[in-house]
């Protein structure tokens, strides 16, 4: 498999864990998003959506958006696990996930961001304050969502899809200038997750693309 | 079950029309979003995330985020199936809905929109061009998208769960006036879901919340 990816966009660190947590083999291809690769031909006749990551599998088969992609993993690599068994269980993990997949990092990648710059004339302060504002509201809700977990990661004692997207969206976080200071039970999650080699192997500096900073 | 939801919430009406592709019947409960009783105390204790739709079961449990939700019901409830059998399709009919409910939806959800207009001093014409305009990039994406299906839905002959997410994003779609005229294949997808009895129970007019307009 060829997974298309970019070094800084979370939405690729959250494949790159997952198919590391799995012990899954994949060639990396970078589209430089700085460049703006995602939006020539090359790239958008693959993905007409022009983001990344876009998963491509044996027989040429192309999979985008990484949810779609964690439970493509999850269905035909089974083994370890990233969800837990039991349906309410799943459904709460992917919930959790789906805050900051659908509510949060959406509102702060780099189109939007962009977009506020130049249709809206927004500045880069009033642009990072969006981020903030957007990612503090996420991940607040996540806090007081973790008030009921008993285990070290988010229902499980394994870290699996949840801290797949936990894990990007602080990183992003931290860039945006967010406070993280009243979220002490994500960052704990967050430092147990960083402990673990799918973890570190998956993050952006680690990655053959990534820039110099 | 109680569904927690609200007439006009596009999330909410893809929970609905889920339910009733599976003959699956619930206590409806309305929290209405136009008084801000999401924001109260009563809602955010179940849900801290302030949002519709939220499905309580009979042990308590809640379970929130429409995707979260529609893999659920399919989990549990697998007669009749909204997703296709094979993984790799499976993904991709996740990968459509996921353009609607992470790329596309959450920008233009009331929410974000009340934010730009208090905090960025954006008037209605200004809201409604952002909400149009991200709206049109996801339908167009989809469109594009739909030129390699074969179906009367999307991988499927029956509507599931891309149409659960579809039919409501189209709806919201004219009331920002966007512009559907470059979609016929969506617009085809959306007119026959809309001869399906279950689509048709799932309205917004339909739900006893519905406002006079």
């Amino acid at each position: 498999m060829t997974l298309y990816g970019y070094w800084r966009s979370s939405a690729s660190y959250r494949v790159r864990i997952a198919l590391n947590l799995k012990g899954i083999e994949v060639r990396h291809r970078s589209v430089d998003l700085k460049a703006g690769d995602q939006l020539g031909n090359a790239y958008t006749q693959m993905n007409p959506q022009a983001l990344v990551p876009l998963l491509e599998l044996e027989d040429g088969t192309r999979l985008s958006q990484s949810l779609a992609i964690l439970d493509y993993l999850e269905e035909t690599y089974p083994q370890p696990p990233i969800l837990p068994a039991s349906p309410a269980e799943r459904a709460q993990v992917r919930a959790a996930a789906q805050v900051i997949a659908a509510d949060t990092a959406p509102l702060q990648n780099l189109r939007v961001l962009n977009h506020m710059r130049s249709t809206y004339s927004q500045d880069n302060a009033a642009v990072k304050a969006w981020a903030a504002h957007w990612i503090t509201k996420g991940l607040s809700t996540l806090e007081t969502t973790m008030h009921h977990n008993n285990h070290a990661f988010y229902l499980s004692d394994t870290p699996g899809y949840f801290e797949c997207f936990l894990i990007p969206q602080m990183y992003n976080a931290r860039r945006f200038g967010a406070d993280l200071a009243p979220m002490p039970k994500l960052q704990a999650i967050r430092d147990a997750a960083l402990a673990h080699p799918a973890f570190q192997a998956a993050a952006p500096e680690r990655q053959a693309d990534a820039a110099n900073l």
